[in-house]
């Protein structure tokens, strides 16, 4: 495989056998996995070649990948992911950047870059990410993918190299429908909120707002194909606190974390580190106590407030992403920037630790763009299903 | 030793037990290895992440290290090369600059930038380093060592990864004249072609007029040190052909043989490389087959004439760097530039094969800056006896 490998999408390691059950639900399907897992006979990088360099041979499989070999998917390699999991270009300075498959002249989007570009350029049927702040959901919408962010806390990140753990979660990625929830029965099990056939349906019209307005036209065609299944959408808004608080908010605490993670590591080693990552660190070295406690008190109060808005069986239409993957050749600035603008899309369901699913229903100059349904908590399999049907349906113009 | 390295010298790999001879002629010392080395239980990154994925753990270890064990000598860790051990800066993108200790706000010189910043900050008695174009001299003029660029093909580079094997050669560092001593007679084992004890004097003219007026001048000492122990030395002209064409010469060679080694992963990986090392793969992609086989021939012609000017009793004094350390905030234009001026100096050893050894003669501005002195084919480990004999004598004002 890897000496055929168009998309760059996998770590160059010597491949190791890596066994699975020779039947089950996911018999016959291949998957990947991000290279923060670890898998017996491989080492682990976290995109960082520090972290690779120190991490010697992995002697166990994390839970979440035995998991799917046991349900007989079929392991095909470890996946590049963003410098330890801290950017949302899918561009590793080091590991450089997988292909996106639906856009081969756009960033596939990060920090599940590797595992959206394998599926994208069809190297595997599926493949595991995380998502902290986006990674999962971002490469998704811009490589025209299936993607979940599961319930914070809903599936096992042992043996996973942390990012900030209040907000880690491990997400997948499928091409079709029918993957998604196939790979989803396994990987979620039965949800603990299961929702009704017909959830109700909320539009997060504040979220929509912050769109150009050629996107939030691009995306109309999919609101209208979600709201003739489900019914017409309420209109609401999400971030009374505001989009700004929300995001530093989720800055702050993130930062905080991710100091506590890789800080130790990054004051003894001085890794050089890729355009933006150093930034985001250097930021997150300089968090205070104030800021972060401050941020819980918000956090906790958007967190109860989300919950009581979706209640049991309430769902909100949101944007994945601004817009479509920014070029290959736009500039680190103007990839920050557009970084912080998908920031405030993706901090709702961050804090709130909610369940969201980005669907490819659109698409943009030829690129593809996804639109998101959020549920309530322990939803994640209905949320799976409910992708699946909608892709599933007819579009209207 | 890992968690209070102030000089970032060491790979930051788990360590690992690597067992040495309880008693030898090196017994009591310790000693690093620069990263393209192979020692068992290591992985061998050559400088780059991608061979670093792709090194899994070494089972065994390369006879030069073994050698070294075996006379006694305690391991301590693989250091820092310059990416694929293309560059002469020191500066790697990937995994950092180690710390000159003799200048800590100056770039260590490369690629032996790791073994060189161990030794300078008393991390280890000596180390081993590669010299394809500069690689050890360069540091150690840098750092204020000694050091060797032995006769090529005098010490084994098995499993080592190759930089360009016709200029390959296996050298090392030492702080002081006794250590250097001690672990050349280990290392080189005895002259084939050892010199008189007063050799024939040589100062090669062309070379020190290459040289800006005031570091002429911070070296002038130090060649009346060496005058005063074996006699005036004769001027001569060593590069007839011009150095540009000798310049020319070893890059057109040095550019080919390294696509030969690392284009193919080169190709297949689009590995992201630092600033220098990614132009140099490019202009070696494409060195075209007349440019070799010119070169060849006029390397073979000078090849010839210098060992007809040494014969088996001369050694040639020459500057081993054109300067001082450049500082490490200098551009990577100017580090660009201050390498080509270097290279001319360094082709002289290469593209003959002969050894020569760099001592830590001057300083400049606080900085060290090295003196060579380049000797017969064979005449290897008495060009180490006599660096330790000039380094013990009074300085001569």
């Amino acid at each position: 495989m890897l000496d055929n490998d168009p998309a760059h999408a996998f770590m160059p390691y010597p491949p190791v056998s890596v066994p699975n059950a020779p039947s089950g639900p996911l018999a016959g399907l291949t998957f990947a996995a991000k290279d923060l897992f670890d898998v017996a006979g491989y080492p682990t990088s976290a995109g960082s070649p520090q972290i690779l360099a120190m991490s010697g041979i992995k002697t166990g499989t994390a839970p979440t990948v035995q998991r799917l070999l046991d349900a007989g998917a079929r392991f095909v390699g470890k996946t590049i992911t963003d410098e330890l999991a801290f950017s949302m270009s899918g561009k590793n300075a080091h590991f450089g950047t997988p292909v996106n498959g639906a856009a081969p002249d756009r960033i596939p989007g990060g920090s599940s870059c590797g595992s959206a570009s394998a599926v994208s350029n069809n190297l595997c049927d599926f493949a595991l990410g995380t998502d902290t702040g986006g990674s999962v959901r971002a490469p998704a919408s811009h490589c025209g993918l299936f993607g979940l962010r599961p319930t914070h806390g809903g599936v096992s990140l042992e043996d996973c190299h942390d990012l900030a753990p209040s907000f880690d979660t491990c997400g997948y990625f499928a091409r079709d429908g029918e993957t998604f929830t196939q790979v989803g029965k396994v990987l979620l099990g039965a949800d603990g909120n299961a929702l009704p056939e017909k959830p109700r349906l909320l539009r997060a019209s504040d979220a929509f707002a912050l769109l150009d307005r050629p996107v939030r036209d691009s995306l109309a065609p999919a609101v209208r194909q979600i709201e003739a299944i489900l019914g017409k959408a309420d209109e609401t808004d999400v971030a009374t606190e505001g989009f700004t608080v929300l995001y530093w908010t989720m800055r702050y605490i993130q930062g905080r974390e991710a100091w506590t993670v890789d800080g130790p590591m990054i004051e003894r080693l001085k890794p050089p580190m890729g355009p933006g990552v150093a930034d985001r660190f250097e930021f997150s070295r300089n968090v205070t106590d104030q800021q972060v406690m401050e941020s819980q008190t918000i956090r906790s109060r958007f967190r109860e407030r989300l919950a009581a808005l979706l209640g049991n069986d309430g769902v909100l239409i949101l944007p994945s992403m601004p817009d479509i993957a920014p070029l290959l050749t736009d500039s680190d600035e103007a990839l920050n920037d557009y970084r912080n603008k998908a920031l405030n899309l993706q901090c709702l369901s961050v804090l709130s630790g909610l369940p969201q699913v980005s669907i490819p229903l659109a698409s943009r100059e030829g690129a593809p763009l996804g639109l998101s349904l959020l549920g309530p908590a322990g939803s994640d399999l209905s949320l799976v299903h409910l992708a699946a049907r909608i892709a599933q349906a007819p579009q209207r113009g």
